[in-house]
């Protein structure tokens, strides 16, 4: 039996955003691997083992990953959203590049919908135009590196979308990165922040980059904050957000 | 009969990566709309009327969805990719914004799995970490805005995702897109050009930042710049391009 390594994104939480390329993938698996509550996701079946582990261990989780690959499984390790963003394909290849007798697995990675895309699409198109995504967890790389990125990124009048904002462990950054954001734009763009994005418990809030507060974001959260011509249309339906494309 | 707008994502070309939640929307449409080669991929059918028009005329096709949903239409606008990345969704937020009367509109918008993300996943993780997508058309914008956002991009030290390259209209730009990448990052960095990408016609092809030529991309190309620490992995089934999490 030959194995291989599925690296698939599941979307941010609607079923009906699942790819019909991921869906066929993981009714071929025989090991589905992912962070607990993504692994939930997956309905139990004959021949199907789940291999759920805690957040945190990405890398050894994409080591768990290669071994079953290589030992015949037809392995399917599941992110939420797309799993080439801030998620579990770049450490499946760190995985790869550390142990070379890996470098033979069959490996596809397959896209799904990103929070961001997902959250800008609920309430209009603040990502319409020049962009850019940032992971502000600093447990891999450290917070100057973010600081210099929000400013580079608000001189180059970019629409951003944050991920990973604020954890528990992590309650002071989110913060600081508001702090930078309102000295380096000066004005009271909009910012959204959008919890648990097409969920039945999903929460969309238009908020002036004046008036955030950290404790508007946490780890199920994305936030976007618009560029200087991001704008709010009120409608009788409720609140547009988009940025123009001449912007 | 209460007419609706969706602006629906159908992604890069591969019908496995258009989602459930747009292949339903599209069973209900009367009137389907969009640029003539993503209106050619719905396939006709009895009740449904298909809009195709040429590029470079958003606006007026918005409009014309508007007026369709007026009427009482069920319609649906298509962009290739995500329509909230470089697509329709701002065209049609502009039109709304433009024309009150159509502040009521019932719209949705449904994201798709936008070009830069399926092309990551054909060669691995370029956009693993911090990045952003920048549209090189100048027709909307001055070109010295699009220069200021890769220089201040490649000082962020951000993977970069490249949309709407070349094209016969503006043969210039992407050239010296290339010179101001080549100075501001002086390395030889990995450059993906993905061409057509998931379709049967694909093309992938890496390239060190310092061998890029502006011939190798037009309009059908998705550029993706690596940062400083992209790395390409050569394994046995090809090479792997990825970005570290730590980078």
């Amino acid at each position: 039996m030959t194995g291989w390594l599925a690296i698939a994104g599941l979307g941010p939480g609607d079923e009906a955003l699942i790819t019909p390329e991921v869906t066929a993938v993981l009714a071929q698996a025989t090991d589905v691997i992912g962070y607990v509550p993504y692994v939930a996701r997956i309905a139990p079946r004959d021949g199907l083992s789940r291999h759920p582990s805690d957040n945190r261990v990405e890398l050894m989780r994409a080591r768990h990953a290669l071994e079953l690959a290589a030992a015949g499984g037809r392995v399917v390790v599941v992110s939420s959203g797309d799993p080439g963003v801030f998620a579990m394909a770049a450490a499946v290849l760190e995985a790869i590049e550390s142990a070379p007798e890996y470098l033979a697995t069959d490996i596809r990675i397959l896209p799904g919908i990103t929070a961001m895309l997902a959250a800008a699409a609920r309430l209009g198109a603040p990502l319409g135009h020049d962009f850019c995504a940032i992971n502000l967890s600093d447990n891999l790389k450290p917070w100057a590196l973010i600081e210099k990125r929000l400013r580079l990124a608000a001189e180059a009048d970019f629409a951003m979308a944050f991920y990973n904002p604020r954890s528990a462990s992590r309650p002071e950054g989110f913060g600081r990165a508001l702090a930078v954001l309102r000295a380096a734009c000066g004005d009271a763009r909009p910012v959204l922040f959008a919890r648990n994005v097409t969920r039945p418990d999903q929460s969309l809030r238009i908020v002036p980059l004046t008036e955030t507060t950290p404790e508007m974001a946490d780890m199920r959260t994305v936030v976007i904050v618009g560029n200087a011509a991001t704008r709010v249309i009120e409608t009788p339906r409720g609140p547009i957000l988009y940025t123009p494309r001449s912007a």
